[in-house]
């Protein structure tokens, strides 16, 4: 038998192989490492390599599209050599990127011609004034706004009584010259009046940094970006556990606590707290003081809205199920307790409905689809499980109550997508064996939301748990084991993990996780039900979601969170919500579109709607009781067994 | 001789008299009291009588005008019996009110067509507003907003957080009838967007009374009126000194007190406190609840209210001269720690200069003398002295720091025109003894501003003190004597006053009131020398202050304090600056016009003026170094030493 030359870009000398070897095998003897977390067998797509000249033979091209083929893209371990070949070995994160969305949150694009000057609400104008004289005794004040209306023609002005307190001697002890810091709704009209929001003595240098934060309070994750309001950028991100958690894991058992003595209260503190704590790392990271924070637009569902400014949420748990405002008006951060300047402007952007809040008007901008021609199903896979499909003409919502699970919380070994965490799970359909990726390469910590979707997606299609949700504990390996929490698999061994004790993934948290993907999956469904369009007919799904950076979507899929789909129709957004703040926060167009959204959006109420129940309970299973809903995956599964 | 009869209305028979008796022997002899201050030396004209029939001779008719003859009047004292005669005896209130100006704090005249529905910024509103349901979740406060918009036409609605924050456990206690307290600057347009001040459950009868208060801070007396806005009407008053006192006497000691550290905090505190204890004392007396007061309209002058408000005030003590705001923006009546409801709407009246406050826009406005063809001398004669002089066409204004002797404070037995005050004083210029009034007819307590007046007056006309204010020891009376500060004159032995000592005035006591009759007469002739429009061709003259109820014209020129002018032509007006803002409370036309008489008001600044320093130099004695100018006073001296 003739041996061919395969010859790898990455490799320092050709191998000499025979016909019909594999080019995973082939790289090894190269000296070459190609990953291949599902153990060489053609499932993850993870080992693919580019076929520069020769002849292959391509076993499986699972996972490439017929453009990857053509462009010469095989897979290394289900390819066989027939010929003198080249391959080059493209890097791990091209590979990742093209069978996953890698989002990172930061990547922040501004809108296209976005002008900081024009667009925004906040300014800051340094100002020479005409001192006072004992020919011209006019008040600071009067005085104030006649160099602001020669200025810039803005006629007049407001201020809470603490900036009209300390006007006087900023404006002496800057020999009158001072820098403004203005608020306006319209800068283009003189029907709105600004708001004097700082003053400060002195001259400012015009690229010195004008921050504003954009907060995004989730029921189970906080997240804050700080920017800099001269340029829209985003200087610095921090995320953390809402403090909440302690006191109830759902909005319904926050909102009871709060109806408790003081507990309202409390339920507030701890947010503010949790918000302050991540302005100080806000301000850490990037150098920025608290007292220059000049603005913060605030997204989040209508209870921690409701909860965040201690207005009364009782109203929401109870039926008929009203907010007592969607529509906040403009407050000052020092009113709430803000770790910010005191009169930094405070922009609560609005709500839909109680179980719709102002992170899915916010993620809705976001996601462009009330902008689009394209029928759009969009949704926000965190704690509420809010669904909206619709598209430039119409939009209509609801909201599920799924639980924490994917954001890590209420799962034993659950976490952010930090440092430390897992984001991704392979495991050996023979051995059983798991493959992981750890955020920041380092010894494990535990498993963020989108590893807890491939580990249930990859225990379900390998047999390690079946379609009820529990855990095979007769198999032959040691990573399964009954423990205290009934049935589970050990994802890492405690000599291999951070905390020196076994990462494991048990049946309790299994069931939570069933629990939330069905019932986010029954709220699409019922909402597409409702005003008759079916989900196949959606050209487009967006998820939002504080998932981690990867969501895999095959495995989202095999789980039966998502609906089986042409995959080239899923895009994963991250935290929408977030970045609709952020767009709010930094452009006033964008602000009035949310607006507008919150207005359109047709709310359908689930809490008293049977269909809801049933296609929850439809959904209890992995996939689903229905598995012709999900071909995909009966193929898959016909493949593993096969 | 042939006696003649003499029948007095109030005696039970007729007295047969000899000629040439007075009518006050012959009254004595019927047992007819008839009231003789001056003793009986035609000075004070109270012992008029009425004769009804038959012939006298009036020896003079002092105090008595041509009609007053015309009709009958004759003096007592200086009036002969020639032939049998009828007289009747007028009630002592009647002749009070005919020589003085009887002013009535709470006589407060609602101007002609005033409608309290139309003219007022505040509103209640009883509303019923269609509960939620399951086919209807519209918000809360949308919805409050549709019945709004349903009910009266009005678009939008802003409001706190606060009553954000009670408006959902409102609504469903009052079973989704409230009753709403509403404010806005423009009833008529839609341009303005009115404020929810308060929400109450259930609805409230329409005729509740819906209180507000009409504030006047004084350096030396805080006034205080509660108005049912239902009526416009006044419900109870009360005023108090100032607790401020106590860190100085004038402003500009105030304004040096805070800036020390606290100082300010310290002088907030104090006033608030001082206003604070005048609404409990204005509920006692109404059975209002002050958490049912919804607004408050303040004025004072230009330190008070910055000082109020803890604004910085140095800039107005140092040179130039200036405030840090004139026109104030609405506040709520919490923010600075006001006794109403928190929410209460807190309007600050705009005022003019550093020592032109709101106080004078308000007094201005309640004078008229802005909306008259008649060239109009307007002062207040308060600590500060403020003066405007204009009519319709222009207004020109100044102050001097004039101190607060004529309040009663820097003066031994000086008092507020409360019960127990003397309120008017006589000496009879043979024996030196006093005769005097107590305001409730009770032992005296001390001397208010009228009796100051008064006193001063009568000491200097009978020799008591010389025109340089000093009293003459020498006299022959124990009314005189040297005491701890100087000279004193005994107005009230000790066992007949309240407190059981003397009530005096001395040496120190004089010198502040020669201090500041100077300077407020230093003021005015300033001012109308600087816009060359003489005294003499004023057509009124309108006087404020918070003297008393009874201001004697005839007194205040013989101290010079006034000018020698036509007494018709003076009005006493008492404290315009309370009356200002009463309008300002119940009509936001009022309001308005006080905001232009602001704005129009041309001030002119004396501390800087050398004219000012002279003038009041000359005016440190009584009346005047310059006599001439007191043409009236000379005569009045010439009749005493004839």
């Amino acid at each position: 038998m003739t041996d061919y030359t395969v010859t790898f870009d990455l490799a320092d000398e050709p191998v000499q192989v025979p016909k019909g070897t594999t080019l995973a095998e082939a790289a090894q003897m190269a000296g070459v490492e190609i990953n291949q977390p599902c153990g060489g067998q053609g499932r993850c797509g993870r080992c693919a390599v580019k076929v520069e000249s020769g002849d292959v033979r391509r076993r499986s091209t699972l996972r490439l599209s017929a453009n990857d083929v053509a462009q010469g893209y095989a897979l290394a371990c289900q390819t066989v050599v027939e010929g003198d070949v080249s391959l080059t070995v493209p890097p791990q994160e091209q590979i990742k990127r093209r069978l996953t969305t890698d989002h990172r949150e930061t990547e922040v694009t501004l809108p296209p011609g976005y002008d900081p000057e024009t667009a925004q609400s906040l300014r800051r104008l340094n100002l020479t004034i005409t001192p006072p004289s004992m020919e011209d005794q006019t008040d600071d004040w009067s005085r104030l706004q006649a160099a602001l209306r020669q200025e810039i023609g803005v006629e007049r002005l407001r201020a809470d009584l603490d900036v009209i307190r300390k006007m006087g001697p900023v404006l002496r002890e800057g020999e009158w010259q001072v820098a403004l810091i203005l608020n306006s709704a319209d800068w283009r009209g003189s029907a709105s009046v600004p708001r004097l929001v700082d003053i400060k003595p002195g001259h400012v240098p015009e690229d010195d940094p004008l921050w504003g934060i954009a907060v995004d309070i989730g029921t189970t994750t906080v997240t804050t970006w700080l920017v800099d309001l001269n340029t829209g950028e985003v200087a610095a991100t921090a995320a953390e556990y809402n403090k909440q958690i302690s006191r109830g894991d759902d909005v319904i058992s926050r909102i009871i606590y709060a109806s408790k003595e003081e507990g309202d209260q409390k339920l507030q503190e701890l947010v503010v707290e949790t918000i302050n704590e991540l302005i100080g790392r806000l301000c850490e990271r990037s150098g920025a003081q608290k007292e220059e924070i000049y603005k913060v637009t605030l997204a989040g569902n209508s209870t921690m809205m409701h909860l965040f400014l201690d207005i009364p949420a009782s109203s929401i748990r109870l039926t008929p199920f009203v907010t007592a405002i969607n529509h906040i008006p403009l407050l000052s951060a020092g009113e709430v307790g803000l770790d910010t300047h005191g009169e930094a402007v405070l922009d609560c952007l609005p709500g839909v409905a109680s179980y719709v809040g102002a992170d899915i008007s916010a993620g809705v901008l976001s996601s462009g689809m009330d902008d689009s021609e394209q029928v759009t199903l969009f949704l926000d896979v965190g704690t509420n499980g809010e669904t909206v499909l619709g598209s430039k003409e119409w939009l209509v919502t609801c909201a599920c109550s799924a639980g924490p699970a994917f954001e890590g919380s209420g799962v034993l070994h659950g976490m952010r997508a930090t440092l430390g965490a897992i984001d991704d799970v392979w495991i050996n359909s023979q051995t059983y064996e798991p493959t992981w990726n750890v955020i920041g390469k380092r010894p494990p910590k535990g498993l963020c939301g989108s590893a807890l979707i491939s580990l249930l997606a990859e225990m379900f299609m390998t047999g390690v748990v079946n379609k009820n949700g529990s855990v095979n504990t007769t198999l032959d390996t040691e990573r399964v084991r009954r423990g205290e929490h009934g049935g589970e698999y050990v994802v890492v061994w405690a000599e291999k993990s951070a905390a020196g004790e076994d990462i494991v993934i048990t049946d309790v948290d299994i069931d939570n996780l069933v629990r939330t993907k069905a019932a986010i999956y029954a709220g699409f469904t019922v909402l597409s039900d409702s005003v008759g369009v079916p989900l196949e007919t959606a050209e487009r799904v967006l998820v939002g979601g504080a998932f981690g950076k990867y969501i895999n979507v095959e495995k989202a899929i095999q789980i039966g969170l998502l609906p089986d789909m042409d995959w080239d129709k899923f895009q994963f957004l991250g935290n929408t919500s977030i970045r609709g703040a952020h767009r709010a926060l930094i452009d006033m167009e964008a602000r009035e579109r949310i607006k507008d959204i919150a207005d359109r959006m047709t709310y359908l109420e689930l809490s008293a709607d049977n269909r809801f129940y049933d296609a929850f309970t439809s959904a209890m299973f992995l996939p689903h009781t229905d598995l012709s809903r999900f071909p995909s995956v009966e193929e898959a599964l016909d493949r593993m067994s096969a």
